[in-house]
Formats: structure tokens, C-alpha cells, sequence
């Protein structure tokens, strides 16, 4: 289904026998989905990141943007004020002085721009630590609890190899104390009050991000914010928008107006637009300017690269394959360009200024990753890691969120070192890792070579997986593309949960367990996923609406079903060996059903 | 391309950029493949599992079948006779007593039968405990070492993981003291001299398996030919036929007498054939009759559900999904319609004496493998586990060679206790796990839920895999499904090796990612296991042959290129910073190149 006006169709509707359900009060009202089942079984309510497209009570309007769910909990905390803002500029669009945005690429949504008062930190952390339990606390508690009530049983499960063993009830206070510790955070930009709050940290479920954006290359605004509200649909919790190309704000505008999740952005792109793509001519004012310039819009948080000391970049030059990050890049090329130390590595305070002032979260940026096995957990990377380290302390003292990205390509013996030194060297500061890539010889494949270190760093600890699509390496994603890394990678995050003993994470797996082994196939379908891939594998063998309840599948037939002599098995243990014994003699011929019964 | 007669297209020709080389001598013929290069780079040898498909030297008729390569290997033995064998009947593919097989399902290559002579083991367990080095051991010597010379460098980098370091260099004796240790094991049945001997055990390269087969339900015999002739195509080691519909003999014979890979296959389910489908009218008659019909058609391997005593089949009453393998199922009801115990345990030593005079080998299956994350290293899976390594000693007396089938479905944190059990319990023979999947809520993509494990336990020491394909659960995998499954699985297979410190493992993909560095996009795609998919990902956005040479991609456009940055960034750090600062300024806006450039 597609709602929005004629120019803007994005993807609406709810799931396969699904609603949508707000649990809380009027005052918050926690969107999460409910999944109906048959053959008696609870409705399963699951965690949702789909924002209002995915509820037909609320009609979309793309132009007019989603409603500022935060409005009143900005507004009420009284530390914010309104103002004109930075006037926009045509090099914000790429376009040359003088040129104007033609009239269709205007987010219509007129806007007033918050700011922190001067002087006051406005962030989660800092009333985290003032003591202050937010209504983005309270939120965020009600969601990540789903399903924890009832699934106490699976506590006695729990594979405890994530550090500390997750807690069996999310209090806000347990939120507030996490994040109040720098463990995690809750990217929430009070220019971005349409977001439905939600946190990362490696206490709390593990979070995926997707990205999108356009490049020189290809793809407009639309295909941009379709592919948003296409990504969240299937469980993206963050997106970046990493475009390159012309009309670069105003895309921006029109993805966060639209965007119930946090929305992230590397600004040194769009700096580097504006300095038409030198990047030795870049410098601290164009960079601040856009920092502010995207404050201003809402962007929740930003990579900034500035652990790429000039001192690091020696370190790289004996790579297979150099320098990978195209910040890190960039950033690089300025310091050797000026004999310099990276501009942001030397601003860094005045960053963290500007970032409070909004509640823009850091995300520290690796601009040294390894781009290939023969490249992981060398120097260089950990050499910018240590960086990373002692700037997370910069910006917690001013009162500043903070979390930490990482690689990248890693083989798999040595993944697990990157989460601890990640640990320690930044102080528990969240980990949001690119993968990694467990090989580098498939590429076509990098959904899932990345998928398999991404599971395993989530495991040991990371709080966010920045997905990997099929088209890695060789293009854009397309639509088909980011549906394939978002479920790859919430496939990652939900084995990672189950690893660390989330306490509710195994309800999904034990209820869809139950459904295929009781032949509810359409359960199986809707609890899955991706019930639209499910139901349609299912039918390319058996397309009778019948064989939906039917015994068996095409895999085995009615003869060899396994599941369904497990069902007798089961009966016949349970009722006493030896009594079904004979009576599984007696019975003869009724046991194997055929596809017409 | 294809090739065979009209009847049976399968697929044939060489992959990009590659040809089929031999090393060895003209006894041995250790079939690889060379990958060229581009740039001044090395040509690149690679495991080739593909067989004579991919030569195009090599005319294929696949109604004569491929030339015996062991034939005379076997023969000069002197320890085995040939002899009429079984006379085929026509329940053996599901007809009525007097019905007559179809003329074209008939495989018309003559063939005498082989069999050990009276009283003597001839599996190269034998062998190898008398210390006997043979053609089998010295081509996968040949085989294995392929990369070790070159990539001395990169043992440096070595896992170290997997208990014993892997070997720098494989000789023949090494091989033989494996297989005699039964560490490893070479699947080679006297009646399957067309294969190409490969070998499985932890020592060595990571292996994967592809099951095939028809059902009740779908696909006939020239389906399940180009199914096995695909998947070894895209790197299957071996290839299991679980065909459990009509024709099953006939689809057997066609597919042994064009395969160059071992073939596994699960007696009970031709068995249970025989008899009409019930399993308690199955007995040691029917399955010996049917074992003797697979070991003279050249089964190399057989899954063997010994294991399901009927002590252990209570235990399963309390899971979620009770008994999920099908033979497990088969043998469970079984026991509980006689209340006996199941008769291939009871009946091991026969099994044992029939497959030593053929070299079938035992695959022991876990009939009672978890089917869901709930059921996962529980007491019945375990109990089974020990049962396996009961018998694992009983095959060895017997001068049988075994491995160990291994789950199923299994969360991350409870993998490793799943390998450890399984080397303790079995006394170090092979395991050979399916996946394990790691969470069940993605049916439609449990190639990936499964991958993540299969990598793991690959890297704890699992000797192979076998392949789940994006349709489990839902229904029978056609050629697209087969070609994804083998992917994700050479995939990780080869995660498994880099982890392990495989010491030629990396040479791919270092070449890889110089190439990509290099944008040596030709170079990239040729070395990628998917040359086709990533050349056709990359010419979705820019088709035009001029790209491929282009120093940019369509993810980051011509000003972005953190790869083209780089590479000026280590010409940089390499000819002294201060002096290229200055040459940087100088150059100005020479750096950039524009798409015509």
C-alpha cells in the first residue's frame, strides 16, 4: 500500500495480521506491533520501529511532516529557546550563488529552530546525571520491556557472556543510570521532536542502523525518503542519510520531517560540497557552519572523524588497502595537504559546544577501519581508537553522548579483541560497528559475510550493527537492496540478543518454533521477518490455500513428515510407552495422512 | 553454457577469467583453478570442486558418465573383486512388483560391481592404519597444499583457535596419519571411482555439503542432475541426495555416474520406501537389502540414525519441536510401535561389515538434533551424542570410516559447547553440523541465520557444513536456492578457514582487496565465489565498459573516492610528508578526476 501526496508515495499499511498497539498512557503511548495468532496461542507484541506509516488509524502526509511526538517534553523542560536560525544558503544545496531551489525540493512544514539556552547543556546525558528521569527515559523503558513480563522462564537461559548480565525489568531508572554512565545513548536532537524515542547500549536490545542517500550518481528525494520509510518498515532503529550529491539539504529536510527514527549524517560530506570537493580547502568555519546548519534541521547524531591525527596517517600507508572511510579520507588528505593536525581533532571542544546545545549525539567516527582482512586490528586502528577514547572523555565533560564506530573487515579470531579494547579504551561509551566483514572474497555477498561478524560482535557487546547491503563495494543500494541488509541484520541483532540471555528475546523464536511444529503455517509466516519472503517460498510449491494447513510441506511430503511423526511421538510419551506401543500397531495405515486428507 | 545431450543440459564452461589446471603428474591430475589477473599480478590458483563441467577440453556425456579417475587406483589394490551384484527390483524405485522402469530413466553405462573380497576392509582407514600411503591421499595432499608455498607470510597471521595449529605444509603421510587417527576421513566408495578424492577432518580446508533431491512432490531425474552438477559448480565438496520419491534408484545411478564429488545419501528413506511409507513395517532385511543396493551403486557416505535408542525418545516429549530430522523420526516410531530397540543400533556390526567392503562411510546422524533454539543442547541431543561415540568406536574396530552429523538450531552461546562435547564424546572424529541456525525467526533467510553458526563452529573445528538454502522450512530448493545456499556457505567456509589461521586462506583475499584498491574492477569480480552477481551489481548503476577502468564507484562518486584518496595518501606518507604537503598545495585542483578523465 503507498499513502502521500502524488509527488511523495511511500509504503504504508501494517503487517500480515498485525496492529498496531501504544502501549503507556495518552502521555507517552509506546508504539509497538501485535502479532495475532491462531489455535489459541497470545497475541505476541513485538518491538517496532515503523513509525506511524504502519498504523492505519494516522494519515501520512509527507509534506506536512509527522507529528512532534516530543514537542511538549522539549518544550516543558524550559532550558530551550526559539530562534530564526542560520538563513539557508544555496551552497547548502550544492547550487552555485545567487541560484535558487527549485520550488518542488522546499519542505513546505514552516519551522521554528530550538536551541539550548545559552550556556545549558540540553542533553539526555546531562539530565541523566542531574538526576532527571526524561520522558524519552520513560519510553524507551515501556519498549525495550516488551515481552520481559512474560518471559521470565527464558531468563534461566540466559548465555551471560555479554559482561554484565542483562537486567530481567528495564525501570526508566535503570535507562536514566545507563545513560547517565555514558553506556548508552538516546540520540534525540530537540530539533527532532518528530522521533519516538530509543536507545543504544549494550545493555538494552541490539539496535541496527541503515543507510541511505543519494550520490552524484544517482537518486532523488523521493527514492530518499521512500528508502527511509522502506528501511524502518523492516526494522531499522537508526538511519544515516549519506548523500553526496546537489540538493543536499534539502533532502535532509524532507527525510528527518518524515523520519519516527534517530537520523545520522557525516557533515564533512556536505563541507566538503561547499568547498566544491577540495578537500584541502576545507576549514574549521565551513565545518562549523554546517555543524550548525544541521543542528538546526535535526539531524540526532554525527560521525565526526576526529580520532585521524596527523600522526596516525603514516601508519596506513603499508595497507593492502589504505584508507577505506571516505571521512577518514577526506580528513587525511586535509593534514597532509596543510602538514597540520586534523582540524576537528583541534576544534574538538568547540564541537562539543555546538552539540549540547541540541542534543546531537557523537558518533565517533573510524576513519582508520581496516577495508580488508589483511588490514584488521592493525596500528593505525587502534591507534585511532585510543583517540576515540580520550575524546569520549572531552565530550562527557561536556556533557556530550557519545558512542564509538568501528570496523570494518575483521576475520573472526579477531573480532572479539576490538570489543575489548573498544570497552577500555572508551570507557564503555557504546560500540556501533560497519559488520565486519568476515572475508573479503564475496562481494554480491557482504549482507552476509558481514552479518556473520556482526551477530558475533553484537554478542560480545556492541549496541548498534551498521547494516551492510548485497550492492556493497560495487554501487547504491536500491529499495530491494536495503530490505535484504535490514532483515540480514536483524537477523544479526536478534541472534545476538538471544546470546546475551535477553530475557524476552527467545518469545519470537519459541512462538514461531510452536507454530511450524503445530502446521499453523500462516503463524509461521506472520511471526517471521519477513512473512511477505515466507508465504511466498511456501507457494512457489504448494499455492493452494489448503496446503496452509496442511501436515506437511513440499520439503518432505505427507510420508516423511518429521514434525508431524513428532507429534505422535510426543503424544506416545506422554501417555506411557508401552499402552501407545500397541496402540500404534493397531492403528495401522491412519498414521501417514495424504495431501487430500 | 551447456553441454550433454538433449535430455540432460547441464551446466558447463569455465568461470571468468579462469581455465582448469592440473598439477601432479599424469597419474594423479590434481584438477584447480587458475584465476588471471590483471595489473602485473600473479596468476591465482584456487579449489576447484567443479570437476570436468568447467574444462572445456573435456567433452561431458552424461549417459556415459565421467571417466573412472580411480578406477585403476582401486583395481591395482588387488584387494577387491568384481561381481554381478544386486539384481535391481522394481520397488527399489518405488514401482509395483512386475512394473518396469521407463527406458529413459535407465542409466545406460554399463558397470561391473566391486567389492572388497571376503573377510578384507578396503577403506582407506585400512589403509592408512598400515601405514599405507594411496593415489587418494597423495592427490588430496596435492590438493590441500594449493596456496601454502605462496602464503608462507601470512601463517604469520595464524588463528590458533581450532586446538592444533593447522599444518604449514600437507604431505601424503600427513594425510594418511589423519585418517588413521580418524580425524579425518576420505569418503570414496569402490563403486564411485569417478570422484575427485577430497578429504574432511579439522586438519584441513573447511568443507560444505549440498543436499538435492525430489520428494513426493516435485522433480525429476535431469532436475536433479544439473542440481548436483550446479552446486559443485559454486564449490559443494560433496553433495547429498535425500531424494525420498519415485525413481529413486534411477535418479541415484545418474547422478553417482556424473558426480567427481562423494555422494551421502540416507538409506531409511529408500527403506521406508520399500515399505509403503510405514515405519514399523520397516526391519534389517529391507534396510540391509537397501544399504547392499546404495554401497554397489557407489554411495560414498551414508547418514545412519544408530544413534535414536529408544531410551532416549521419552526425552524429547518436553521440546518444543520435538524430533525434527526425518530419519530420526522414522527410526523413533519405530521403537515405540515394537518397544525395541532401534535395529541399526542393534544391528551396527552388520552395517559395519557391509560398508568396509565398499568404503561407504558412516555419516552417524543426530536423529535427535534441536529443530528450534528451545531445544537446543538439551539431554536428549546429548544423550544421542554419546550413543554416536559408542559407536564411532565399534566402526573404527571395524576399520570403518565415521563422522558425526552435528545440529540443527542452536543459539551463538551455546555453540562451542556443541564442538567440545562432540571432539570429547567422538574421540576427535570429524564433525559435520547443519548450520547450526541461530535463531528461528527468519524463515525465507535461514541461509543466513545459518551461516553465522556454520561459520563458528567451522572455526571451533566443525570439518563441514552443510548448506541450508533460503528456502528451509518452506519448501524445495530449485537452482537459484541451491546456487544462494552453496554461496553462503563457501562463504562461511571460508570465514571458518581465515579464523582457523588456514595459512594460503588469505591469498584471495588479500588479491581481492588489492584489487579493489587498484580498481582493478575486472579483477575484483573474477575473484570473487560470484563473479557473475558482482559484475552484474556493479553494471546496475554504471554499465558502461568504461567504469570498469573508472577510479571511483557509483557509492561514492568521482569526489569521494576514499580509495583513490588513499592511495595518494600512501604515495604521500611514502615519499616524506613534509615534501608532498607541499606538493599537494602546489598541484591544487589536479587531485580530483572527473568521470571523462
Amino acid at each position: 500500500m503507498h499513502g502521500g501526496d502524488n509527488s511523495f508515495q511511500v509504503t504504508t499499511g501494517p503487517f500480515p495480521a498485525s496492529r498496531k498497539i501504544y502501549a503507556g498512557d495518552s502521555r507517552l503511548r509506546v508504539a509497538m506491533r501485535e502479532i495475532a495468532l491462531t489455535g489459541g496461542e497470545p497475541v505476541l507484541p513485538v518491538y517496532d520501529t515503523s513509525g506511524p506509516y504502519s498504523d492505519p488509524e494516522i494519515k501520512i502526509d509527507i509534506a506536512g511532516g509527522l507529528a512532534p511526538l516530543r514537542g511538549e517534553w522539549i518544550k516543558s523542560r524550559g532550558d530551550v529557546e526559539e530562534c530564526e536560525g542560520r538563513v539557508p544558503r544555496p551552497e547548502d544545496n550544492g547550487l552555485k550563488p545567487g541560484e535558487a531551489l527549485s520550488a518542488p525540493l522546499f519542505h513546505p512544514a514552516g519551522r521554528k529552530v530550538r536551541r539550548g539556552k545559552d550556556g545549558v547543556s540540553v542533553t539526555q546525558l546531562a539530565y541523566a546525571r542531574r538526576g532527571v528521569i526524561t520522558p524519552e527515559m520513560e519510553y524507551i523503558a515501556l519498549r525495550e520491556n516488551n515481552g520481559r513480563m512474560q518471559a521470565r522462564a527464558a531468563a534461566a537461559d540466559r548465555g551471560g557472556n555479554s559482561g554484565n548480565p542483562l537486567p530481567g525489568f528495564i525501570t526508566p531508572e535503570f535507562v536514566r543510570a545507563e545513560v547517565a554512565a555514558g553506556r548508552a545513548i538516546i540520540p534525540a536532537n530537540i530539533n527532532h521532536p518528530e522521533t519516538e524515542p530509543m536507545i543504544i547500549g549494550r545493555n538494552f536490545l541490539v539496535k541496527i542502523n541503515a543507510n541511505i542517500g543519494n550520490s552524484a550518481i544517482t537518486s532523488g528525494v523521493a527514492e530518499e525518503v521512500e528508502k527511509m520509510v522502506w528501511a524502518i518498515r523492516w526494522g531499522a532503529d537508526t538511519v544515516m542519510d549519506l548523500s553526496t550529491g546537489r540538493h543536499i539539504h534539502a533532502i535532509r529536510e524532507w527525510i528527518i520531517r518524515n523520519a519516527p527514527v534517530p537520523i545520522g549524517t557525516v557533515p564533512i560530506y556536505q563541507a566538503l560540497e561547499k568547498v566544491d570537493g577540495r578537500a584541502e580547502d576545507l576549514n574549521w568555519d565551513v565545518f562549523r557552519d554546517t555543524l550548525i546548519e544541521q543542528c538546526e534541521q535535526g539531524v540526532d547524531y554525527f560521525t565526526i572523524h576526529a580520532g585521524v591525527r596527523l600522526a596516525h596517517i603514516p601508519l596506513t600507508a603499508r595497507r593492502v588497502t589504505g584508507i577505506v572511510s571516505r571521512g577518514g579520507s577526506i580528513l587525511a588528505k586535509w593534514c597532509l595537504a596543510h602538514h597540520r593536525e586534523n582540524f576537528l581533532y583541534t576544534h574538538f571542544e568547540e564541537i562539543c559546544g555546538i552539540l549540547r546545545r541540541y542534543d546531537a549525539a557523537f558518533s565517533l567516527g573510524d576513519g582508520l577501519r581496516p577495508g580488508s582482512i589483511a588490514d584488521a586490528n592493525d596500528e593505525a586502528q587502534f591507534a585511532e581508537l585510543q583517540t576515540l577514547g580520550e575524546l569520549t572523555q572531552i565530550a562527557w565533560k561536556h556533557d556530550c553522548q557519545v558512542m564509538i564506530e568501528g570496523p570494518g573487515h575483521v576475520p573472526m579470531h579477531k573480532i572479539r579483541e576490538n570489543m575489548d579494547l573498544q570497552m577500555k579504551l572508551c570507557a564503555d561509551a557504546p560500540f556501533y560497528t560497519l559488520g565486519p566483514l568476515t572475508t573479503d572474497i564475496a562481494p554480491g555477498y557482504d549482507h552476509i559475510t558481514s552479518a556473520i561478524g556482526a551477530a558475533m560482535i553484537g554478542w560480545y557487546g556492541t549496541a548498534m550493527l551498521c547494516y551492510v547491503t548485497p550492492k556493497e563495494h560495487l554501487g547504491l543500494p536500491g529499495r530491494d537492496d536495503v530490505k535484504t541488509g535490514v532483515i540480514a541484520y536483524k537477523i544479526a541483532a536478534h541472534a545476538a540478543d538471544l546470546a546475551k540471555g535477553h530475557p524476552a528475546a527467545r518469545a519470537r523464536d519459541d512462538a514461531l518454533s510452536k507454530a511450524r511444529f503445530e502446521f499453523r503455517w500462516k503463524d509461521q509466516f506472520n511471526l517471521s521477518l519477513d512473512p511477505d519472503t515466507a508465504a511466498a517460498f511456501h507457494d512457489e510449491t504448494l499455492p493452494a490455500e489448503g496446503a496452509k494447513l496442511a501436515h506437511f510441506c513440499s520439503m518432505c511430503g505427507p510420508k516423511f513428515c518429521s514434525m508431524k511423526i513428532s507429534a505422535e511421538i510426543r503424544d506416545a510419551a506422554q501417555k506411557g510407552m508401552e499402552e501407545k506401543a500397541k496402540e500404534f500397531r493397531d492403528k495401522g495405515g491412519k498414521i501417514y495422512q495424504t495431501a487430500a486428507e
